[in-house]
């Protein structure tokens, strides 16, 4: 289960891991609803990066799949091209979104964004290895 | 300032005194420029809590005013009434969000949600207790 | 005409008497087709009150009528009770926008926010005094 | 610090260049929050750069970048693309913003809007080096 004690030991290891790399980013854990669990800006941060930490978060959960892998299928000529735009704009294409999963069950995601897509990428898997169901 | 450090005091103080009055709460601090800087869903919190939580903290640092305040004159026949729906509907008229201050000066904001009103006001009040600028 | 050479002349009318009452304000103007022309925020001002502005000058040029009239009629039980939720929340239903007329005719307005809405009326009209179409 | 007098001294710049070139334009600046101080429409400037130059200028402080930095990226294929819908589409992924700087920090944006991208930025930066932190 994503809980507010499931969800603070996820965040807590993105951050140290973005610290690691030095790199401010803002973090969001949505639960199996995809509604917000826990928010964390870090000193620096972009601040567009509010909105699309948690638009990965949605996304991740919601399609249940990381933004990563859609950022493959959401190009243009591609089989899920406009996918962005949907979703009252929550729908975020890129990578930095995973899911948190309970077994095979995905039971809520971790959304990342202040770095470039590696950058965000390697925050949220820190993120989900963190993630005790 | 409100950063990720001095939010996260507020925020640890408002969780515990929601939870001394075992009321699950959604908590959220913005900072001068009402962007989020921390964010907390307790466990059993209500959904609508997630955005109410952050409009609150986003009307009292815009209008740099606590909500209970504005709850007054925001009513029918009173001189602010229609002004929860500017700003996009990010305006809550009623209380639980307080402006965190240096000095004489607005910084930043915690909004609550979660309980009564008056259980809000108590958990903000408790979180801006902790803000140390 | 409302063009950036009037409102110029609208807004810093507007921001003379803000200055005067030692109330920051946020001034907004729109033309005849309610786009805008010339927004000033004054130093310390609220931030609520850059989306309030606006949409007082929104609402005064499209509805022809200063939005303290529309107060009246906006109130529960009232004929246009309501009314604030339509156009996308762009609808403001207290005073502080008034419309400029080239004669009898609508051809622009002034949005004021920031202080009491006494005050935010008296900077409009000053605004407005200062309009030469 | 971006206040309406440094602010103001940002949108005289680029009008003047903006005159100069012979295209009107609309020029936004906003703050370190991302929040609006200032707005210019010159006469005859497109109607759609009114929330093109304010999406520029919300762009550039937000991601800490120039939006033609952005454009790159943000390309099909590219690293970033889709973050144009994000951030309730107030992200624009072509050039005319660009940050004001204190030193290195980020400190506030322009935003111009009205010509081709070329004219825009070239506008932007007439403003930019009349910024006066």
């Amino acid at each position: 289960m994503v809980n507010l004690s499931t969800a603070t030991a996820v965040v807590d290891a993105a951050v140290e891991e973005a610290e690691e790399i030095e790199v401010p980013m803002c973090i969001a854990v949505v639960d199996e609803g995809a509604n917000l669990v826990a928010f964390r800006r870090m000193d620096g941060a972009l601040l567009a990066s509010v909105d699309i930490a948690r638009g990965k978060a949605y996304t991740a959960v919601s399609l249940q799949m990381p933004t990563a892998d859609l950022a493959e299928v959401a190009q243009p000529g591609e089989s899920l091209f406009g996918i962005h735009t949907t979703n009252d704009g929550r729908i975020v294409v890129f990578g930095g979104g995973v899911p948190l999963r309970d077994g095979g069950t995905v039971v809520g995601a971790i959304g990342v964004s202040g770095g470039s897509v590696d950058e965000d990428v390697t925050v949220a898997e820190a993120g989900v290895a963190a993630f005790e169901p």
